[in-house]
């Protein structure tokens, strides 16, 4: 037999006191934007949260994992299911190019992949679910995670640090304007890729342009490790396996005639599974040793596997989207399945320790003509999407009632 | 002191005869152009060679080395050095495409590359020096080799034989039609390039080739071989020493739909002196062994150094341009320094063991026009030529004295 | 509302003669597998099937499309809709290695991909299909199809030749070993790959092999064009797309000491869309001429794309689905989707013309170990699947309705 | 009839001379060596140089060419040829790590190539000539050069300037610490490499790393540009002629994940004739436009000749080498042929107008264990070598009569 874990009353007043809460949805995240710090180093935005919660009746945890974590716990009144909220803060390098009038004031940083957005809404979510708190059933705990930019990223210590280890069910969200406010998307299964960083330095032996049989060129050993590694791809991988293997960074600079003593190639590998990210792995270790058999130069590989691919519980991911199309919640116009993605979440890790889903907001800016995507300096949201974001996650919130 | 080795009046019985003789040097070469076989096939060859020596007054191997090598010794009758005249009479896998009336009668079989010249008029100046020989000082050996075009070739094991163990000196002659008759061209020192074959197996695993994952695909392992060899010369070799690497076969034939098991690439590497050789060795073998870890495949390497190259000794080589010089010869009319060649020759080996220079004969055919080269389809010789070879060869015989 | 295209009892009618017949199918199927005959040279083949009709009361047409296609054509009773039966008949170069008693007698050529058992099954099939036509709804068509095997194969010229305009859906079986024999298998849209052939000749200057300058290698040039096009795969592709570009044939084949003039690659690709086809497409050809002007060679490409992408019809294939599901067979024991696969199929054409699906027919041979698969040399399957195939085609023709 | 252009007499005055200000030499590099300076900004280097003149009885130009090249000319009092004497002033980029009293005090710039010491012995040797210019013949030109390091380097425009163009022979030396004190090298005809710089900055098109269809990666271009751009050197090149093409700087920097927009290789060329300049510059050409079409990016190559092979006039060659071999100098110990150099030097503009020599002076620091070449931050030069460079070219001065 099914029940609600909340009842009726309890989700429409929360749904009440999220639309009279908008606008300052809309200010907390214009004042993140303002104020963006880089991964790891998200002193005075995690300071700014642990304010908001100052002097509320909850549990507050900071530091949690390997930097600024903050995790809330929201007791309910009732017994109940134990659910994750997640929500990340950290901000991007890039230099901001948007006219707004809360453009970055922190030059070089930047909320271009809407984390402000995120960190505002669970803020407000999270205020109304305390000021409800008495008839709740269950407990919630609001994870408010730093770095999730920046490998090893904070997710991975978040969940090894244990705070979670009850959890019955996680959620987290991502703001993406590729689609309009009152979009919900979804994706059941594999849904965002796994990804791993690896480092090369080639170490050859410099010397003069003009007598390279005195020198061990290492641009030249790099140039074929590069041409040479777009076999594991072409070649190795089942053809209807996803796999990416991208040179980001060829650091070889250095005088025309002088070979160079070594260089430092950097990567990026992308997979769906597990088998794949070993098939890489395994093939991208052996041309390195054949390189330098090859070429007679020591290369050293550092090669460190990060997030995860994201996989999104089938069942949950399927109540969730019962969930929010049985809201009948003007807000939410469209619940619709996203094409699985290529980028990374450290979500990923949450989502391998408890079963949950990642789910997406639409919030392409009013206007005529394309929307700026994520990461990109000209980065902007519909801040109308704010309240969109709060009120899903608060219709699973409420509804959520796991496997029975 | 100086002493001439024969004496005047000889010398110019001996260019007389030539002289006399020069219709009988042109025939013998239609005849073996007519009847070409290929290296280490010269039976009848051979046999015509024996033949022509039979019953004469003269000392006849035959056999000798790894052939049908035939080696005649003339002995005068006055004590002096042991000069070994080298002549080679294999010919070539090539389909005659000239005109000529004595045009090859074996189908695919040429003697493209003059050896029927060499041969003629090495029977007939041979012949004439026995006619001598009873006021010649000194021994001469007459050196008709099989198999120069096919390494292992013939002049190794000639040499290993033993049978000219005690030569003191040793010439031998290539006609080329890139100059005009009466040209005899030298080269002192290092004038023929040294050469190894190489052959590589590259074993993969064969497998449909719409799941190469399945597969290890050894064309692209090949390939990547192929691009990654060319660094042996362009970045190993000192800039200022002569190195060649070719790939001059790719075996790997088969079906556009399925992956092959195995490939076969053949290559050709010349140097100019054995540290070169001893570089392009080392490196390709490593090569070999980069690919068999970068690509995870098996390789059988098979890597012989076949003829050395070709060192003509300085001094002899100045005393023969000296000879040639002074000779005062009417067909010799340019002695001169010809270039330094990319070509090999198994005369090399003669010259490892004993001081002697390997000198080039013009035949460039009377008309317009370009020649055709050596191992062309259409080479072909001006006739004339033959005379001038078995002249040069007299006068140096005649006047070579070695050092005193 | 729903109404079965044939009664319940013609269905049982017929199940229970095809039962009856199985003998005949195995040795139909042996007759076969004993005189194969390859794609475009089925004569004999095509004679025995026309002759197993004579005499029956049935339309059949013969020299459908580009070879020996055959179209027969059993008009039931009363009006229903037209339905079409595929079943290949040629067969494959290879050397069967089985032992079985019925082993290919005509020596090099053999069954090895079962479309023996395909037509086995069917002309019982359609025998008895004959035999109740009278009580029968509706036409089926009944297409013996020559040279699946071979590009342009026979299926796009027997659609074009309009015999099938007027089908309302088309279905085809294919027998693998994968599978124990009761699995019948499916796969809903894009289930097997398009393929493209291609041929590039790349001619450059022959010449001798110690004088690369005097030459240009169309060996090196054609190694730099198999590691370049492998980035069409791991850079152009978008990696959640299918997409295989393989070369299996290089044929390069020469003397290792001369530069050849000129050498032939060709080359396999194989992609599930057609945006894909078009991409690959565009990017090797872009690759050609970019390796014509890098090398100064000069490049033919023959490009042909041969069979499209396999997409079966969705409803078609849910419908199948429900009826093999619902059919309660006790020789249909498992119904179960396959994966995508990367080999192709002359079928897609028909598929592009008219809805239907293809499915797949489990025939794994009794006994321990792994099976031999399509194309293997000892490739065989369990003969009781023939009667599985005639009775999953039986029930689909039976109770297919199409969407209403 | 031979005669001297100087008269025995003044040629021993100027030799005592040298030696009695052998001191001078030693501390004016010292004070060179303290404060050197870049390539064209050598203002204060030329200041002291122009100090030194001050007030004595010559012409001195200064900013000749195109930076801080000063010219003296020092007329004597009888009729005779115009000989040019060079040295160059400039130093380089490098750290000094030598443990020297009178280290570089401009830090990062030293001078590593010996220059200091041809500067200072070159003044010395200039104010010796002026001493005794009254009984000289003929006319000297000091040319104390600017930037010879850098290209377009300072000789080129000091030869425009036409400054030079009533010069009958010039010379110039370079210290060099591979040969002990004492010795004299020099090369006839080509004796140093030609040289051109190229940049090439390939346009792609930047994006996400993990979705490369969305973007055009320029490293992948660049890395195959390497791999096929050896085959220059191992293909198209004469193999007997010297050749040599350096990438030594691929810069490429970047983030791990980002695709780059453009990335940008310098090269180095060298060769010993201009037949292979042009070569390799149109097969570099056409490797460039090859691979932009291959990889759909855009090219710019900036492709700079600069200094030309370094040719050695035979004729003037061999009278030096008869003119030291001939001096009887006690601390001229030996004059030897050096080998050809892949290095290059501007001073073969010189050359290319007026008929003269480079040679060298060997200057190895005495003690056990091999020096440090010119170019490397240890590099340091014997001090009695000064004096050996300031006789050997005062012998030159005084014996040399050209051709007659």
């Amino acid at each position: 037999m099914t029940q609600q874990i909340q009842t009726e009353e309890t989700k429409q007043q929360l749904l009440k006191l999220l639309v009279s809460r908008k606008d300052e949805m809309v200010s907390i995240r214009r004042h993140l934007h303002q104020h963006p710090e880089l991964s790891f180093k998200e002193e005075k935005t995690a300071q700014y949260i642990a304010d908001f919660y100052s002097g509320k009746d909850v549990e507050v945890q900071t530091h949690v994992g390997n930097g600024y974590g903050i995790v809330v716990t929201i007791r309910g009144g009732k017994p109940g299911k134990t659910i994750g909220l997640r929500a990340d803060f950290d901000a991007l390098p890039i230099l901001e190019e948007t006219d707004v009038p809360f453009k970055s004031q922190n030059e070089g940083v930047m909320h271009a992949c809407g984390h402000d957005g995120h960190t505002a809404y669970m803020l407000v979510l999270a205020d109304c679910l305390i000021e409800l708190k008495d008839q709740l059933s269950g407990t919630i705990k609001i994870i408010h995670q730093h770095a999730e930019e920046t490998p090893p990223g904070g997710a991975k210590s978040i969940v090894e640090s244990g705070v979670l280890d009850e959890l019955d069910a996680v959620f987290g969200t991502h703001l993406f304007p590729s689609h309009p406010t009152g979009t919900v998307g979804y994706r059941s299964g594999y849904a965002m890729a796994g990804r791993t960083y690896f480092k090369l330095v080639v170490q050859g032996k410099g010397g003069h342009g003009s007598s390279p049989q005195n020198a061990n060129d290492p641009i030249v050993a790099g140039a074929h490790f590069i041409t040479a590694v777009q076999t594991v791809v072409s070649r190795r991988l089942n053809p209807f396996d996803m796999g990416v293997v991208t040179i980001g960074s060829f650091d070889g600079k250095g005088s025309f005639n002088i070979i160079k003593d070594s260089i430092t190639i950097e990567g990026d590998v992308r997979y769906m599974n597990e088998k794949t990210q070993e098939l890489i792995s395994r093939e991208i270790h052996r041309m390195v040793k054949g390189i330098e058999v090859q070429f007679d130069v020591t290369c050293d590989l550092t090669y460190t596997t990060d997030y995860p691919p994201l996989f999104n519980d089938t069942g949950v991911t399927a109540e969730v989207v019962a969930i929010l199309g049985d809201a009948a919640d003007p807000d939410i116009k469209e619940v619709t399945e996203f094409a699985v993605s290529s980028g990374s979440e450290d979500f990923a890790y949450y989502l391998e320790k408890t079963p949950g889903t990642f789910f997406y907001i639409g919030c392409k800016p009013k206007g005529e003509g394309p929307a700026y995507f994520n990461h990109h300096p000209k980065f902007d949201i519909d801040e109308d999407a704010l309240l969109v974001a709060a009120k899903a996650v608060a219709h699973v919130v409420c509804s959520y009632q796991g496997e029975e």
